[in-house]
Parts: structure tokens; sequence; C-alpha cells
């Protein structure tokens, strides 16, 4: 019997072969077979050793093409030279899957690129498929499928847990195993992704997501690599009713300190990371244990809608509450309280709780009955889309007081979380053990309880990534607002002219007017003296021209041959529109305060684009100076309409059938009052050369 | 044999007496003599209950004239009523200390308030002093006292600790202690303050700065109370290198999301309370565990001066060194990588390390040579003022490998915090039982490191809060910039006009200029259409003027008499800055965007007041626009120094001696260019009207 399907040749085969396997229990070589063995594997194992006639009593052969039958899944333990070698006689046998544990590859510089690129090809030409390599594992807890030479495996045994790990770092394989397993928390499928240069994160996902042993999806992640696969996966995640969560690493980097300002720059990876996870429906969380301990509650996650103030916290000690509420409170979820007719029902249940928008059960005793009762008529209030409880030292002490309740209670679909504020193994064990999602700390669990409020559902289909590596082209800025503005982007009114022109007698508008420097090559026009604001009449206007020329020779060394001239604008507030094709994850916009502050504040609003109205007026409702937008204190409304129309309109550069603008923006954009528009006032874009 | 210091008396009584003790081990009573009993105090111990002869075989009293001996310390376990009664008996007794646990004070209401303030008549009246009510314990580890109610304290064994625990949350003693307990972390004092009606943390912690069984202080904090004696209790700690950490609640509240216009509402507790923590030298940590797993790294805290960018990362396994990394990041600390030197010093030493900041030992292997050797050279390095090291699997399965080399190297006074990625109990239990920081998670180690580098000197002395409750009396915008410039703030020009008054044919400064209504009793002008802008000619103001009587009768039921003319100006950037008499803490200067951002933007810079140059700088530099003032992009600089010279003048403020202003604000504060100052364009105080 043969595995056929590629995901049952990864996580079920029949047969595997372990290409240099060694016998020396000391060496790292030797776990794979071990593991097997310990964790009852019951399909075929094959050994391939020259050197050794047997490993832990069990034959072995001199090499791949010497074995009895063709492996579904071949785990290749030798070095760099030997993997390339053993993974190029897989595929001439026909292996359909071969994982490979060597590094070596594109970490290590110009060799390593090039061995992956040979890997690349194999697969091309023969159909064999690749996990790693710089793979530490792939296992299956269900049936003891454990090919892995990770140190964690030793482990006596393997929860069979109900959510697939799939790790870009090998390492913290063990390090998730150990500290889910304690909890009694297992996965179902363990996989460390390596290098991906075939196999990726969303390639070995997809395949799960019709598997009823995998309920969703835990990634730990150290960048987005292969979007497209990604987001195709995420979308057959969420039609399939299973949740993806990830944690990944670099919210911080040194590219955000050296921010730029130019879009591309300002954006850092894990600002666009993070829009993409987003946007494609993928829950992230921030702290390493609320990874695993978050999979119960999203588990259940497709069966109830949730709106942002609808959690509800009912709890045995305030202090420990609080703590929950307080670090919700940070995260800007607020806590809600019982509705009259909830405050009904427990005084009808005979429960006295106190005031406030916490349910606190302290004088109504923290027993089986009260707490009983309490869950009762919480899991059917209408008014709670999540449900918070919290236990006190009852936890540790008399877990039949306080933990049972919430075991015996029928789950009606009403998603709840646990917190236990003392130390308390065993409630926690109690509550893994019935799939109830339960919390070591008040940080990790607010931070699941965002992640699980702000969770939406895919927004876009796969986009191909644009990895476009030719020479670029800048705009100017009169050409980068022609480009811009048969997109459907306002035009602004504005004029050429020569440095060496006379000074019309009448300009195409009134004065005051702007001059700035009209150059291809000239980045900083501020920087460079490029730039006169508030110029009165032509008299000032000649004066300005000349100073422009004069100061960007001095200052950059170019020779300014025009400049442009535009009314003098003042609007209700100046904001950044950008656009970048990221090379990770594709086209994203960008909408930030502009002028310098679009460098110092750190709030950026990002979607992958294009977007619809709806996404556009959310990403204005993001904005921490939104409400000075919309008539604060009695002022007059700015024109939300034009920028959503514009917003919109800029972001359809992600659908220009080339995708040759790789970057554009717009800073600042004078948002004028309400009718009057919004007014472009500088503008850039850098093209493909090429295309 | 009898205690003589008050602070013996709390933790070292020589008799302990239980008022209203049970023999019914099912009581919450029956515990304090229980736990005495089981943790082995050493003192005499004495039972008052006049309807059981004995409690556990011990005999008791019927009353407290009929005990034996004064007591050091009572322990009241009765009711509020009979607490009140028992009070009064210890006090006539001459008990130097009680403690009270019965609830039923000033969180319930009147008839709560006025038993508090018996309480604190009878501590005037009669020397003795209190402790809670509301106070669920008082312990101490050394020596078995456990005056406590707490069913944590049935722990078979209390871990004799080094710090101090205080917490205004009864109930979180016990979380905290099972939590720390089971880390192999114990605290050498408990104490439950409860209400603080006499003995506040402050006076309960300060007993206890020369006590050489105390190396420093934890403190579980609800909100600010009794600032003055906290205040000094931690200018103690500190002159006696002994370090007080705090996790307070209330990070967000309800009261932030109200914000309206003036200083005062705009500064939640938290905000006042951070600035309170930090100006006092208090470390504040946001991540419950971190509150006692940092206590080791803070034990040796006076030993080196630390500097941020300073913190060198030493790990087996680069991914779970990122995580704290990363999460540093988050919090704006940046890893700093070896030098040269060191990096050949470790070559030297035979150590392979990874190129990048992170110095990773991958290479050179996860064993105890490799560590030991290490950590010889990057405790010497005089690059890092910390040193954190992440131990990776082998935390788990091979602590002798790589744990031990932390525990067997020489102390040279260089803190070091350790982070174990995988679960691995027995490593942090050896590092907790030999005194180094370990931490669980990269989010507490984060956090711990992130305070410790953040913990300054206390600032200023105790000042007294300000508890004015008496009737207040806005100042009108002219009055207000007249007092602020009587304190050194420059002054606008400005002129006040009568409305029905003719408009003179010249100002005393030039238009364009503003016309502002002027009341004691309108304080949102601009709502009510009583601010016009750009008046061009003397014509204009006169319509100016009529517009804004109409408009403020209308929509402000106001009849406006007097407008103020002033300047039109325009600046580099408005601030506001702001002062309040805070009743927790006392006076606070802050700085903030001014306009409407100073309500919409989050971003405020608070600081005890009066402040020296050097804080004034540091609050500008603190501001994301401080970069915009200084000359950003070729840009002209502010007047930095003019607005340092008014941000200590107004500062002052706090130093005004009757302390009759409450309230001051001058929003915007426009900063011009440099040398040409800073003007005040509104401004807001709010006295005491009896003052």
């Amino acid at each position: 019997m043969r595995a056929t399907r590629l995901s049952d040749c990864v996580f079920k085969p029949a047969s595997v072969a372990l290409v240099g396997a060694s016998g020396d229990p000391n060496k790292t070589t030797a776990r794979p077979f071990q593991f097997l063995q310990k964790h009852g594997f019951q399909g075929r194992i094959h050994v391939v050793n020259p050197r050794q006639k047997e490993v832990f009593g069990h034959p072995t052969v001199p090499s791949i093409e010497d074995l009895p039958e063709t492996p579904d899944h071949a785990y290749i333990l030798l070095n760099t030279d030997g993997a390339m070698e053993a993974a190029r006689y897989c595929a001439e046998r026909g292996v359909p899957v071969v994982s490979i544990l060597a590094s070596g590859f594109s970490e290590s510089g110009a060799e390593g690129l090039a061995r992956e690129q040979e890997l690349r090809a194999l697969v091309r030409e023969t159909g064999t498929r690749i996990i790693g390599p710089n793979c530490l594992g792939v296992v299956n807890t269900h049936n003891g499928m454990s090919l892995t030479a990770n140190a964690a495996f030793f482990e006596p045994r393997l929860d069979p847990g109900r959510f697939m790990l799939v790790s870009q770092s090998g390492s913290m394989l063990g390090s998730l195993l150990s500290r889910a397993q304690d909890r009694g928390l297992g996965f179902s499928r363990i996989v460390s992704v390596g290098n991906e240069v075939d196999m990726d994160i969303g390639t070995l996902s997809m395949g799960s997501v019709d598997d009823p042993e995998v309920e969703g999806f835990l990634l730990f992640l150290e960048t987005i690599r292969h979007a497209e696969s990604l987001t195709q996966f995420a979308a057959a995640a969420h039609a399939a009713g299973k949740p993806v969560l990830a944690y990944k690493l670099g919210r911080s980097s040194e590219g955000q300190e050296l921010a730029v300002s130019h879009t591309g720059a300002m954006l850092s990876d894990d600002n666009v990371a993070d829009t993409f996870l987003r946007d494609n429906g993928v829950a992230r969380v921030t702290h390493l244990e609320s990874l695993f301990e978050s999979a119960p509650l999203f588990a259940g996650w497709s069966k109830a809608p949730r709106r942002r103030g609808t959690v509800g916290v009912v709890t045995t000690t305030g202090g420990g509450a609080a703590m929950v509420v307080d670090q919700l409170g940070v995260e800007g979820i607020s806590v809600v309280g019982p509705t009259e007719g909830t405050l009904s029902k427990l005084a009808e249940a005979g429960l006295e709780v106190g005031p406030g928008r916490i349910i606190d059960l302290t004088l109504a005793g923290a027993n089986y009955d009260a707490m009983t009762a309490a869950l009762k008529v919480l899991r059917n209030a209408q008014e709670f889309d999540v449900l918070i409880v919290v236990i006190g030292s009852s936890a540790r002490t008399m877990p039949q007081q306080t933990i049972q309740p919430i075991l015996d209670g029928e789950d009606n679909g009403k998603p709840l979380a646990a917190f236990v504020v003392p130390e308390a193994p065993h409630a926690l064990r109690l509550m893994a053990d019935a799939g109830i999602p339960a919390f070591r700390t008040p940080e990790a669990c607010a931070d699941a309880v965002g992640a699980f409020l702000d969770v939406r559902a895919p927004r876009l289909p796969a986009r191909t990534v644009n990895r476009y590596e030719g020479a670029r082209n800048s705009l100017s800025e009169k050409a980068a607002m022609d480009l811009f503005a048969s997109l459907g982007v306002p035009a602004t009114q504005s004029l050429e002219l020569a440095v060496t022109a006379a000074v019309p007698e009448n300009l195409p508008f009134p004065y005051p007017v702007v001059a700035k420097a009209l150059s291809d090559e000239l980045s900083h026009k501020t920087e460079a003296g490029g730039v006169v604001l508030n110029i009165e009449g032509p008299e000032e206007l000649r004066a300005a021209i000349e100073n422009i020329s004069l100061n960007v020779r001095e200052r950059a060394g170019i020779d300014v041959e025009q400049v442009l001239i535009a009314p003098q604008v003042k609007g209700m507030a100046d904001l950044l529109l950008g656009y970048a094709d990221d090379p990770q994850v594709g086209p994203v916009v960008i909408l930030s305060q502009g002028g310098v502050l679009a460098e110092l504040s750190k709030e950026r609003i990002i979607r992958l684009a294009p977007v619809d109205e709806a996404t556009a007026l959310e990403m204005i409702d993001s904005l921490t100076i939104a409400p000075t937008l919309k008539g604060y204190r009695g002022g007059a409304p700015a024109d939300i309409k034009a920028l959503v129309r514009t917003i919109i309109a800029f972001s359809r550069i992600a659908e220009h059938p080339k995708r040759a603008i790789l970057e554009a923006e717009i800073n600042p954009l004078s948002i004028q009052a309400e009718g009057a528009g919004v007014i472009p006032l500088d503008a850039l874009a850098v093209l493909a050369s090429d295309r």
C-alpha cells in the first residue's frame, strides 16, 4: 500500500526512508529512527546507511537504489553535499516527498543559493516535492510519524492535539512543544518548513485544510515568504471554518528606525506583514504562549459573529479580573457590563453581584452552584460575544468548586476564555482536556481575546507578487501628478516654467503661489532649498525662481531647468497617501499624517490594495486625527467623500496591467472642507524602467 | 520580652493576639492560628474568644482585657461592628499595632467612611497604629509570623525570600505567593495594606528599609494613595540601595476615553501615577509575573550604572533570542552588538559566533565550556550594562551544560537576566535558588529589562498633596495670561475691548489679528463661535465682534461684555503646556501637542513639578514632533531655549506659597523660530476661591 495524495505522503506515509540515519544514539541523525519507534509509527521504516549494516537492530540498505520499495516520504539526514546527492537519487527513484535536514543553503551565501536553485530545478523536472532544507521535522502526532531530529521529541508521549503547528524556526518547535505539552495542549501536526524552497507554509498547510484531524493552524513566522500560496491557504482555511493564528517575529526592526521619506522605505517589513496577515484573515498574537493557549478559543470561531465592545467578564476575584480588563483596555477593547435583563436573571438565580461592568461573584460565593448558575445566565446573554471567566485562589485550592462548572456547563457556542489568577496547573490541565481556552497570564488572555475580536474574513484573492528587480525610473512631480490624474486622482492646477523664461504677467490662478524645483534627479526638494512658499506677486516669483536655481545647484549639485508653479493651498489637514508594490506581499496602500509628520508619527494605516469604499472609510477612521476631519468640536467637516474616492482611485494602481508602477506617493494631500475636494500638493512615482 | 520598635511590633512581635479566632477549621477566622503554628511562629500566641474555651487545643481568654499581657500585635478577625469595638479595647489596652480583617469601611459608603474616621481618631488619640481594615494579612516568612486569613498560606512551606511584597489587593497576595513559590521565589515579608486608614504602603515599607532581611520592595498597586509617605519611603529605599518595583492596575481607564479640554481632565489617574512612580525612582513593570521575576535583577541594581543601548544578548538559539530582542524593540530598546575587542576575546576563547548583534553560540555549541567561556568574556565587556542570556532546548534537556555555567560564573556585579525558551521548570528553579534573575516568557523578560534600564533616582522631595475641596474660580483668558506673565511666562500683546465700544483706528499691533470672547463663564470659546481668526482690518474687526456677541448669546446663552484682540500669530508648532495640582500626587506639569491634537493625540509628557532645565529639555525631547523643533531636514530650529524657560517658569506654579492655583493651561503655546521666543495664544487658570 502506498499513499497517493501528496498530503498523505507528507503526514500519513505508508513507508518512510531515513537517509543517512546513524545507529549511534549520541548523534542527532540517530533521533528520527528512535522517535518513530518511540511514538509508535506503524508504517514501514527503511534506513539507508552504507557504513552500518543495522541501526538499533533494524537492517539497513546501502543506497537509495537498494531500497526494497519507493518510500512515500524520505528524510535526508546527510550533510549539505550528501543531501544534494541523496535528493537527486530520491527524485530519480520517484520518491514523492523528500524532507532535508541539512543547512548550508540560501542562509550561507551564493553557493548555498545555487544549491537551492538546483533543488528547485529538481522539483520542476521530476515532480518530487521537497520540504526544507533546514527542515528540523515533519510530525503527525496521531500516527506517531515523528520524522524529526529535534531533541524535544524524546518526550515520553506526544499529545495528539487539534491544531497544526507550522514554524519557520526549527528550534522553536521543541520549545513550543514542551510548553504546550506541559499544559496538556498538543499539536496534531508539527512542521518545520526550513528554507521553503518548494513546499512552503501555504502549500503544506493547504494540504491539511480538509483533514479532520486538523482543526486549525498555528504559524510561527520570522517573515512572510510566498505570499500567493499563503493567501490561497488562508482563504481555503477560512472557507473550511478553520482558524489560522500567527506569532510573527520582527514587530520592531532597525528598518523602522531608519525611515526615510518614500513610502516604500516608510513601510517596515512588519507593517506590511501585519497588513497582509489581517487582510488575509489571520489572527496575530503578540505573546508567545498565546499562540497555543488561544487555539481552543479560535476552534469555535466560526460559530458566532464577534463585535467589538462585547466582552463580558465574570470573576470570583475583583483584583484578578481587573488585570485582564486593564490589559484589554491597553489594546483598545472595552469590557461591557450586563444589561438590566441579565442582571435580573442573575438576581432570579439568587446571585448577588457587585456594581460595575465586571460581574463579580465574590458576594455570591466561589462555589459550584453560584458559578454554574452564573455561567448559565451569561452564556445566554446576547450582549456578550465573548465571555472571560476569571477564577481566583479557588482555581488552585478547590477546582471542583469553580473550574468544574466551566467544564460541566452546556457549550452553546458562546466563545469563552478562562484566566486563572494563582499558579493552578491542575485547573489549567482540566480545562485543556475539556477543550476550554485557559490562560496562564492576564497578558496572554487579553492578547488572545483581542486577536479573536479583531480577526476578519480574508479580503482579497491572491495576487501575484511583483518581483521586479530591474532598473527604476523616478517621475518628476509634474509627470507623477499627470499619471495620478489619469487614474482618477484630482488634478492640481500648475504651470511649468523654464528657469530662464520670463515670469508671465498673469498666471492661470491667483497669488499666493508656491514655486518648486522640477527635476527627476532631485528627491529632497525642501532640503535642497528647492521650494519657496507664499509668493505674493510676479516680483517675488522671479526672485524665488532665482533662489531655487542657486540653492539646488549649491546644495545638491543639480542644475534645475524647470520650476513648477502652483496655487498656495491651505486645507484642513495634510495627509500622505502612498502606494507600494511590496516585494513580499504585493500592492499595499498607505494613509498617514502628511508633511514632516509622515515620518515622525509612527501611525501608518495600511491595507492590501486595491481597497473598496468600506475599507477606505475604515482607513480614514483609523487615523488619530479622524475626528478633526469629521467636524470636531463644532468645526466644519472635511471632504471625506473626495478623500474616499481618491484613496480608492490611488489604490487601483494595483490593477495596472503591467504592474509598472512600483511606488507612488502624494504628500501632502491637502484635505479641503466638505464639497471642496482634496488637492495633491506634491507627488512622486517610481516606475519599472523596462515595462 | 516585648518588641519596642514599631516595625518589630508589625513583623517581629514577641506576642500576638488573635481576636475572634475560631476553632472551627472550616472558618476563615480559624486560619491565622493554624498558619502561625504551621509555619513555626516562635512568639507567644493569645486567642481572644468569649464563646470557645480553647481553639485547636490552645486555651483562649474571653476578652482583650483578660489577656495576660499586652500583645505587640493584635489581628482582629471579627465582623465590622465587632472589629470597631475590639479596636477600641486594643487601643485602651495599649496594643501598639492592630491589624483589622473586616470589610465594611470606605468601600461601603457613608457609614463606612465614618467608621474609618473613627479609627483615625483612635490612632490620633491613643497612639495605637492600625493596618487595614480589609487587611488580609501581615506575614514574615523568616520567623513564621503568618498573621493572615488568606487560604494560600495553607502551602506546606513558605520560602523565605528577599523582597517584601506589599499589596493593595488582598486577594492577589495568594495568587502572587503561589506563582512565586512555584518558581522557588519567596517573599521576606508580605502585607495586605487594605484601606490604609493609618499605616499606609509608605509607612509600612519605610519600617523595613533598614531591615537586612528585606532587600527590596514589590508593590501591587490599584491606585496611588498617601503620596507623601510613598515619596519619603521611595527616597529612603533609594538611599539604602533597595529597589522598589511596582505593578499598577489602571493603565487604561474609562477616564482616559472621556478626555475633555482641560489639563486636569486630560490626565488620567494612570498618567499621573506613572509620572509619580518614575519621578520617585520606582520601577514599573506591566506584566504580572515580572513583578516577582524581576526582583533578583533589581537586587543588584545599585552596583552598576545603566545606560540605554547597552543591552547585550548571548544565546544558544537564534529564534529564542529574537523574541526577546523583538519585544525589547517594541519598548524602544535596541540591543547592542559586541565591540571588535569583545569579538577578539571570544575568538581567543575559541568561540565561533555568528554575525550580527546577537551573540549566537549555536556554532560554538550549547555546552558547559562554551557557555562558561562566553559568559566570562561578556561579563567583563564594557559595552554591556545588562546581559540577557537566552537558553534554548538544553535548558530543559541538559541544564548542567548551559544553565550551570550561569550559576558557576563569577558574579562581577554585571546585571544579567536569563530567559529559557522551552518549558524548563528545573532550570528556572536552579537559577532562582542561585539568585539569578530568570524569566519564563520573552515578554516578561523584556518588560523587566526595560523597567531596569528606565528607572532613575528619585527627583523631588515629598510635597504636601493639596486636598482642596472648596469652590473653584476660573480666570478669564486675560487674567490667566497676566497671572502667568507674573510667573515669568512670556506675555502676549493684547487689547481688551468692550463689545459696545468703538473699534480704534490704530491698534497697538498690526493686522491680521484675532478676536475672542472674554468671559469667566465661557470655557469652550471655539464651539460657541466666540473666536474669529485672520481679521485683516478695522471693518472686519467690527463685524467679528458683532458676530462673537451674537454667536455666544445664541449658542452658550452668555452675554459677552468684552472681547480680547491679539495679533494673529503663526509659529513652527503649537504645544499645550499644562499644570495640575493633582489630588493624588501633587503638582504636575504636562507638555503635549496643542490645539485640537491636544485631545486626539494620546501623547502626554508629564513630570512632577517643578522641573529643572534638564527635565524640561528631556520633556521636549520626548515629544514625537521634537525633531521638527530642532531643525528637521534642513529646516530652521525653533526657540527651544525660550520653551525650556517657559516650562520651568510654568512648573514653578507648584511653589506658589498658598497653592491657590489648582489648574493652569496654555493652549496653544506657539513656538517661534530660534530667537523669536514662544507666544501663549490662549490661557486658562482655575484657582481655589478661598485662598
